[in-house]
C-alpha cells in the first residue's frame, strides 16, 4: 500500500521519521477505543426492558464481528484504497481483504503504519454500526442484525473516504471533521433513524397506559462512563500523529472533549430539572452523549471555552428534540436521534463558527497535513464559505446514508431473512427467544415521564412493598427462632403467595 | 503560561527537549485515570442500599461535571497559576478559565504541556470530590451535592499548590508526596469525615435491629478492580515525565503500587478472617483501598519489599478503625475514614521512614527536579527532620480541609438549597425521589456483622426461599402441562391457545 | 540483574538505546492487561449460579494477591533469574523477592526495564491462576483457593522460563509462542481440567432434572468484552519492544488478534445456531475466547487472513468438545477445557502451519532477537520440524502441569485445609457461607440445552408471570386511587396514612 492511498498524513512518509511514535500512539488509542464497545453495550442493555438486555449485549459483540469482517473485506479498501481511478474522489478501490504483506515493496515502517491505521479505523467503523443497532433494539431479528451491521459498515467506509482520505472529495474541499463527526456519528445516526422509522415503534410504546421499563439504569450510566473515557482517546488520537508537535493538538483535543461534556452536563442538568422536576437518567445520558458528539467535529481546534459552549449548545439542541420525537411517535429506545443526528449536525456546524486557524509549524514543511488555506470561522472573520461547505457535507451525508440504509433495510425485509420479530416473540423478549434464557430477572425500573399521579402511585407501591417485605422478614425470623426449624406449612404458604405476587 | 508557574519540572523547558514523550505519557495516563470515575461509582453504588444505587452513579457523573467546571474556572489557576505575588507560596493566581491560547508568547510545545497537565490534574481533582461524595451517600440533596463538589475541588486545588507547584510552600520545604496522598486523599478523606459527621447517620443505621443492606457486592468489587487498574496509572505517572530516565521511577512506582496491594491484601484477608470468621466484602475492599492510598505517598521511591510492608501496615491501621467508627456511631457507608483518612496519614508518614535517596542522574543537570537535599528516611539515618515535616503537612492539611469543608457544609445547609433530605424521602430512596425511578429492584443483600444468631436466621431463610421457589416452579409446570388451569382460568386459556399457536 | 538473565531481547542493552520507549510501552500494556482481571471476574461471576457470584469475584481478587505474592517471592526468579547454573535451561535461580535496587551495579535504565518487565509478566502470571480458579468454581474452600493460586503461579513461572528466557530450553530450540499460549493458557487450562476432575462435579449438575442457572449473562458478556480489549494489549506487547521497528510486529499482532476473533465469532455463531437453534450465551463467549487463545501462539507472525482462519478453526475445535465434556461428565462451569486446553493446543500448532519468516531488519544486527534460523511453516515449505517441536512442547507442558497441579491438589486435600466444601454449604452458596451475604438476589437465568418441552414450559411460565404481574400492578393502582384498601387491610391503612402525610 503506498502512503498516498493510505490517506495518511505525509508525516509518516519515510523522510519524516519517528513513525514508531505515531504507530504506538494509534495502537494504544485503538485499544482504549475498543473499550467503548462494552460501554455502548451496557448503555443500551441498561435502557431496554429487561427481557432484552442480554440480546442487546450480544448485538454489540456481533457489531464487532460482522462490522470487523466487512471492514477487513471491503471497508478499509473503500476508505483508504487507491484513488488512482476515475472515481478516486468518491471511493477507494484496492486493498480489499486487507493484507499489507502482499505488497512486497513496502518498507517495514509503512507496513506498521498500515496495520496501526487498520486497527484504529476499525474501532471507528464498528462504533458506527453499534449506533445503528441501538436504533433497532428490541424488535429486529438477530439474523437480520448481522446483515445490517455488515452493510452499514460499508456505507460508513465510503463516507470515510470522502472525509479522511487525502484524495477524498470533502477533505480536498477543506471540510473540518476532526474525529468522524460526520463519517461515524451522522452516518450512524441517520441510518439508525431510518431503521427505527422503518421498523415502526415497539408494541405498547405509544399506547395511553404504556409505561416504559428499563432493565437497569446503573448499567446504563456505567456504560456512559466507559464511553466517556473511550471518547477521550477517540477524539485525541484523531489526527493519527504525535510527532512534530502534533501531540499538542491531541492534548488540546482531550481538554476540548472533557470541557464539552462539562458544558453539556450543566445544560443537561438544568434542562432535565426544568422539564421533569428531576434528573432523569435518559436525559442525563443523552445530553452528555450529545455534547461529546458535538465536540467530535472541531475538537482539534476548540479552545476550552469554545468547547464548553459547543457542548452546552449541543446538549440543549439534543434535549429539545425529545418532545418532537415523542410527538412524531418515533420510538428511539437509546436516543439515537437527539444524540447522533442532532449532535453531529451541530458538531459539523460548530467549527464553521469557532474555528481559528493558528500557524502550525508542525515539523518540516512537507509534513504539514492540514488543508493549506487559512480558513477561519464566522467569529473570526472567516466568512460563510466554511459554513456552507460544512452544511453541504451534512446534507449530502444525510441523503446518502438515508438512501443507503433504506435500501439495506428494504432488501433485508423482503428477503427470506425478514426484519421484525413477531408480536408474540417481542412480548416474550429476545433473551428467551434468541438465546434461550428463561430469566427470573426481576431487576427492572419504570421510568415515569413527569411528576404526575403515577409518581404518587409508584411512591405508595414502593412503601407498601418495603413495609410488607420487612414484616415478612420479621415474621420468618420469629418463626425460625421458635425453633419450628424448617419451613412450616403456614410459612411456605405465605412464601408462595408472596412469590406469586412478586412474579 | 510560563513554565515556572506551571509547576512543571524544568525537564519540559525547551532546552530539555522530547516534551512530546512526556505529553503523550500524561495524556495516556489521564485517560486511564478517568476510568476510576466509573470504578468509584460502582464501588459506592454497590455498597449503598438498592434504593439509592442509581443516585450514587449520577453523583459520580456530577463530580466530573462540577468538579471539572471548578477546576477549569479557578482550580488550575489556584494550583499552577502564577506565584509572582505576595502570597505566592500559598496560592497560585492566574490562568483562571484555563486557556493556553490566550498567552500568545507560548511555544507550541509549552501549550501542549499545559493542556496535558490540565487534563491530567483534572482527573486528580475530580477524584477528590468523588471521595467526599461517598461520605455523604444516601442522605444529601442532589442539588446540594453539586455545590459541595464544586467547592471541594477548589479546596483541593489550593492544597495542590502547596504540594505540586514549584513555588508551593511544602514542596519548597521538601515534602514527599508522590501521587497526591495529602492533596487528594487526605483532603478528600477529612472533608468526607466532616460531611458524614455534619449530616448525622442514616436512619436506622445504628438502631438495635438495624440490618445493613447493600445493593450489589459484585458491583462493589468490580468497582474496586477498576480503581485498582486506574491506580497503577495514577501513581506511575505522578512525576509527569518519562524522559531522561524518569520513566524508571514510573516503573518502580507501578511495581510499588501492585506490591502495596499484595501486602495490604494479605493483612486484610487475615484480619477479616480473625474478626468476622469470614472474608467480609466491605473489609476486603476497604483494606485493599487503604493499602493503595498508603502507597500514594512514596510510591516513586519504595522498593518492592518496602511497598509490601507499607501496604500491609496501611490495611491493618485502616481495619483497626472499624470498631472505632462503629463505637463513635460515625456512619461511613463507603469507608472514607479507614481508607482515605487513616490510609493517607500513614501514607505520608511512610516515606519519612523508608525513603532512601539514590543519586539520580536524570538527564542534564538543569533537568533534575527533585529537591536537591539528600534526605533519607529514619531507617537510613535520615533523622527525624523529614518525619516532622511530613507530620506538619498532615496536621495543617487536616485542619485546613476540616475548616473549609465545615464552612461549605454550613453555608449550604443554611442556604435555601438545604443539605439533608427529609426522613420520608430517605425512606423512599433517592432513585425514586431524585430520578423518578420506581424500581422493582429486588437485588439486595444483607451484610451481617459477625457470626451470630442472625447468621443462622439467614441460612434458614435462604433454604426456605430456595426450597419453596423450587416447589412453586414444579407446581406451575405441572399445572401448565396438565393444562388444567394456571393461576386463573383466563390464563390457562391463554396458555392453551399459545399451545395451539406453537404447534 | 544483568540483561541476559532478564531474558530480555538485547535490544534493551545500553548499546541499543531508546529503552525508555520499550519501558513505557510495557508499562502501558501491563495497565491494560490488568483490566482483564475484572473481565475474568465478571465472566465467571455471571456464569455461575447467583448464590456464588460474589465469591467468584473475590477469588479473582485473591488471584492477584496470592499470585502476585508468589510471583514476587519466587516466580520472577524462576522465570528470569540467572541461568548460570547446572539446570539453567530448566529453571531460573536468582532475584527471588524481586528487588532491582539490591544489584548496585545496575544502570538506571536496566533497573527500569526490570521493573517494567516485572509488572508486565506479573499481569500474565495472575491471568494463569485465574484460569485455574474458574475450573474450581462453586465447590472449593476459599482458603484452599489461596494456596492453589499461589502454587499454580510458580508452576507457570517455571514453564515461563522454558519459553521466555533466553536460556530457556524451548526458546533455544526455537519454539514459536508469541504471547504465552503454552506458558499461560495451556498450563492454566490443564491445571483447571485436573482441578475440575479432581473436585468432581457440582451437585445436581448431571442429574436428570438438573437445570443450570447462571446469575447474569449480561455480566458474563461484559466480562468477555473487557477480556477482549485487554487481549489486544496482551498479544500486541508480547515482544516487549517497540524500538527498531519492532512496533510493526506489535501492530500486526493487534490486527491478528481482532481478526482471529472475527473468524472465530463467525464460526461460533454458525455452530451455535446449528447445534441449539439459537445463539447460546456460553457458546458465544467460549467460542470467541477460544479464538483469542488460538491467536496467542503466532499473533506476531499471522497475516490477517491467516489469523481469521486460525481463529475460526480454534472456535470450531473448542465447540466440538462440548458434547465430549458433557458425555464424560466433566463439570466445567466456565469452559476451561474448550477455551484454554483445546484453544491453546491449536494455538501452538497453528504457527507450525502458517508461519512465514520475513527477513527482519530490526535495527542493528546485535539487536535482532528472533531465533536466527529461518524456519517456515508447513504451508511455506518449512517441513515438519517446527510442527514436531511445537507438539513436543505441548506434550511436555501438558504432562508437567497435569502432574504439578495434581500434586498441589492432593497435598491441599489431605492437609487440614481441605479442598471441597460440604454438600450443605454448597447448597447455601459461598456468598453466604464465606462472605456472610444473605442475598435476596432473584436475578438469575435458566439456560436450556436445546429446543424441547422445557422451552415451551419456560415460554408459558414467562407469559403467565408477566401477565399476572401486570394485572397485580394495575389492581394495586386502582385500589390505591379508590383508596379502598390495598392487598391487605393493614397495608391499605398504611397507604391512607401516607396519603395524609403527603397532603
Amino acid at each position: 500500500m503506498s502512503q498516498d492511498s493510505a490517506g495518511l498524513p505525509p508525516t509518516t512518509t519515510p523522510n519524516c521519521n519517528l513513525m514508531q511514535d505515531d504507530g504506538v500512539w494509534m495502537m494504544t488509542a485503538s485499544f482504549i477505543i475498543f473499550t467503548m464497545t462494552a460501554g455502548f453495550g451496557l448503555l443500551e442493555s441498561g435502557r431496554v426492558s429487561s427481557k432484552d438486555e442480554v440480546n442487546v449485549m450480544v448485538k454489540n459483540v456481533f457489531d464487532v464481528i460482522f462490522g470487523g469482517l466487512a471492514y477487513w473485506m471491503f471497508g478499509y479498501g473503500f476508505t483508504f484504497g487507491s484513488s488512482k481511478h476515475r472515481f478516486g474522489q468518491y471511493i477507494g478501490y484496492s486493498h480489499f481483504f486487507f493484507d499489507p504483506e502482499r505488497e512486497d515493496e513496502e518498507s517495514l515502517d509503512s507496513k506498521g503504519i498500515s496495520y496501526s491505521l487498520f486497527i484504529f479505523q476499525m474501532s471507528f467503523a464498528t462504533t458506527c454500526s453499534t449506533i445503528v443497532s441501538s436504533g433497532m433494539s428490541e424488535r429486529i431479528h438477530l439474523r437480520s442484525h448481522c446483515f445490517i451491521s455488515f452493510f452499514i459498515t460499508l456505507v460508513h467506509s465510503i463516507a470515510g473516504h470522502w472525509i479522511w482520505d487525502q484524495e477524498g472529495i470533502f477533505r480536498k474541499m477543506g471540510v473540518i471533521d476532526s474525529a468522524g463527526c460526520s463519517a461515524v456519528h451522522l452516518v450512524g445516526g441517520i441510518s439508525g433513524l431510518v431503521a427505527t422509522l422503518y421498523l415502526r415503534p415497539r408494541q405498547k410504546r405509544f399506547t395511553k397506559d404504556g409505561v416504559r421499563t428499563v432493565s437497569d439504569p446503573t448499567k446504563a450510566i456505567l456504560g456512559f462512563l466507559m464511553i466517556w473515557w473511550g471518547w477521550l482517546a477517540f477524539n485525541t488520537s484523531s489526527n493519527y500523529a504525535v510527532i512534530h508537535g502534533q501531540w499538542t493538538e491531541g492534548a488540546r483535543s482531550a481538554v476540548a472533549t472533557i470541557m464539552a461534556s462539562v458544558g453539556g452536563g450543566l445544560m443537561t442538568i438544568f434542562l432535565s430539572r426544568i422539564m421533569t422536576k428531576k434528573i432523569q437518567m435518559d436525559m442525563l445520558v443523552d445530553g452528555l452523549m450529545a455534547s461529546l458528539v458535538s465536540s467530535a467535529g472541531g475538537c482539534l481546534y476548540f479552545t476550552p471555552w469554545q468547547a464548553t459552549l459547543v457542548g452546552a449548545v449541543g446538549s440543549t439542541l439534543a434535549l429539545a428534540t425529545y418532545p418532537l420525537t415523542e410527538y412524531l411517535k418515533i420510538d428511539d429506545p437509546v436516543g439515537v436521534v437527539p444524540v447522533h443526528v442532532v449532535g453531529s449536525i451541530w458538531g459539523m456546524i460548530a467549527p464553521a463558527i469557532f474555528l481559528i486557524r493558528r500557524e502550525m509549524n508542525f515539523g518540516p514543511d512537507e509534513c504539514t497535513f492540514q488543508t493549506s488555506e487559512e480558513v477561519n470561522g464566522l467569529l473570526y472573520g472567516g466568512g460563510t464559505g466554511l459554513l456552507f461547505l460544512q452544511l453541504l457535507v451534512v446534507i449530502i451525508i444525510v441523503v446518502y446514508s438515508a438512501v443507503c440504509s433504506f435500501c439495506i433495510l428494504f432488501a433485508v425485509k423482503h428477503s427470506p431473512i425478514g426484519l421484525r420479530i413477531s408480536k408474540y416473540d417481542e412480548e416474550l423478549g429476545a433473551d428467551l427467544v434468541e438465546h434461550g434464557l428463561a430469566g427470573l430477572n426481576l431487576m427492572q425500573y419504570t421510568v415515569e415521564k413527569k411528576l404526575d399521579a403515577q409518581k404518587l402511585t409508584a411512591v405508595l407501591m414502593v412503601v407498601v412493598k418495603w413495609r410488607s417485605k420487612a414484616r415478612i422478614g420479621a415474621l420468618r425470623r420469629k418463626q425460625i427462632f421458635d425453633s419450628s426449624g424448617g419451613p412450616t406449612p403456614a410459612e411456605s404458604h405465605e412464601m408462595s403467595t408472596i412469590h406469586q405476587r412478586r412474579h
